[in-house]
């Protein structure tokens, strides 16, 4: 009745609930080592962090945890802004830098190589898990890790990218439905056409590929958890859910924003990373909504508005932040890891007994 | 466990779903009847019907079924256009018409007192449900109403609407998720910040109103029904599911398009009836996107694209009806009605026991 097991073999771990790895510093490894203490499986979001920052942070996670846990990354896009596209975009946040009192213009700047070095570390430190947004990786670096007996686990938002990632060999695939927080992972086909919800996903997906399916968006709780397994899920990935709690390194005032909104207040903007990501409408957003053409790509945009988040946050400014969340938010809560896990365990085992 | 008793008690049914009351010819009296007679509650799609036809299907039903069945209307509006716009809407129009050799433009027909007169119809024949759609009716209809012992069914697509829904005296209200095909219900509040999709929406709604919840949007089959009572909900409501069934009255052309298309293929479109509603994208919809604000508002618009959408079912050109679908035709089936309401209960029961 219940066909998670399959998923927990793979993975290793005792319960189907995975703590997505959100970027930007919320995955703390308190937070990852917490959720894999619990039986789950955490996640360091890792798409932004340098490899020395990475092997560090595994590192730590190691020591806080003797459990299988993840490592999420982005697959590299390298688009292109002329000198021109950059600087309208600079003068579009002018106004936000002004406010700040940020004195200098951002020049948008990728590694080209950093995507390389972070599967040399997630090697080298031998990751349990290794999980991939924005796309799949190319086909050496896939078989590299699973030399490695690294798990593979891709993203998904249509039935089709779902399909692209088994022929391309995940182990399992995260089927992303519109209500999550956080970007988009869509990598094939148009943004807009891939807005599904998770209730009409994750069934999809389901009858289309063998591998397991995870499923992501709008899910807070153990009804979450409970109908997504009912769809046809072999287990789920939270995001928003363990933004709020103790050990998530995400802002106070992302947290709060959260603890307070409500499930109208979300928006999908490309404002930030150049990128379409659903986070709490605030006056950023407002202000950006009629520039989206107007933005560089992911990730020039991203490298632009960095300094301003940083600084918006040093200022105790939510209005100028990147405050993400999934449409759920009435449901956050701010107890600790543990206790989502937990919680989510004794609701799932009450109907299974 | 499964707390979903009040609603059948409510709706004196044996199993809780509910047939969406799709207006434009979809819910023929067969169809209703089918699904009341199989433990379910069939409905008369009735808004846009005047009210003799409305009563002679009220009729055909009652000669078909002894069990309940509902009746769904819609809230009226009264837009204005100016002469100017009607001109405008109408000249965006006239390629279309060409193309069917369609000779006359239209003149938005608005019947005010159509709302009212439907409601007499459900008063003399003591139909067992009223269903709405667009908002809540004015206070005086509500007593009426309840007065003759009637079932009020208000429908929501925010936790907000579904608040009001149970401060105006609904007895019962439909919580409908982005997957939803057809027409948005929204009424209070943007369109936009109101599509939630149904995993987040079900249990938001839930944990804020007393009275019974029912799920829509991209349930399909028993995999659908069961997560959407676990998410809390007490029974579900199927548009879609039901649209490609023996009994419907969908176009051919209507039914084929939604057995043969995927989950990223349907959009929001205003251009059929200037509301929001969602359809497979076809030619109509695409030419008609760079359009959407010049168009009427409902009804206005409803009125100058019916003898197109007429025209182009005669002539067998599905790429200028408006095809609605939900975010799930992978899961649609062409069996009859029982069937899908019997392969439902089948698989609840079956976790039940």
């Amino acid at each position: 009745m219940w066909n998670y097991n399959r998923l927990l073999e793979l993975l290793n771990i005792h319960h189907p609930i995975i703590q997505a790895g959100m970027a930007g510093g919320v995955t703390t490894p308190e937070l990852v080592a917490a959720v894999s203490n619990a039986g789950g499986l955490g996640t360091l979001g890792a798409g932004y962090m340098t490899p020395e920052t990475m092997k560090e942070s595994i590192q730590e996670i190691k020591d806080l945890t003797q459990s299988p846990f993840g490592v999420n990354v982005f697959v590299p896009e390298n688009p292109h802004a002329t000198e021109k596209e950059i600087e309208e975009a600079n003068r579009l946040l002018e106004p936000f830098r002004n406010e700040l009192g940020i004195k200098d213009e951002a020049k948008p700047q990728v590694d080209e190589s950093l995507f390389e070095n972070q599967i040399n570390v997630i090697i080298e430190e031998q990751v349990p898990v290794c999980s991939f947004t924005f796309g799949i990786p190319p086909k050496g670096i896939i078989r590299d890790l699973k030399n490695e007996g690294i798990v593979l686990m891709g993203t998904a938002t249509t039935v089709e990218e779902a399909i692209l990632n088994e022929q391309y060999g995940m182990d399992t695939v995260v089927a992303q439905g519109s209500e999550a927080g956080g970007h988009r992972g869509t990598f094939s086909g148009s943004y807009n056409q891939s807005m599904i919800g998770t209730m009409s996903l994750i069934p999809q997906v389901a009858d289309q590929v063998k591998i397991p399916v995870i499923a992501a968006g709008g899910i807070m709780d153990g009804r979450g958890v409970r109908a997504s397994l009912v769809l046809g899920a072999d287990g789920v990935q939270l995001g928003t859910a363990f933004v709020t709690c103790k050990e998530s390194g995400a802002k106070p005032q992302h947290k709060e924003s959260i603890l307070h909104t409500s499930e109208t207040e979300t928006v999908i903007t490309r404002s930030f990373s150049g990128k379409p990501a659903r986070g709490i409408k605030n006056t950023f957003i407002k202000e950006m909504e009629a520039h989206e053409r107007e933005l560089l790509d992911y990730p020039l945009q991203n490298s632009l508005t960095k300094g301003i988040r940083k600084e918006a946050a040093k200022q105790n400014r939510p209005e100028l932040m990147s405050l993400w969340s999934g449409q759920s938010p009435r449901l956050s809560q701010s107890g600790s890891a543990a206790e989502i896990v937990k919680s989510i365990v004794a609701h799932v085992r009450e109907i299974k007994s």
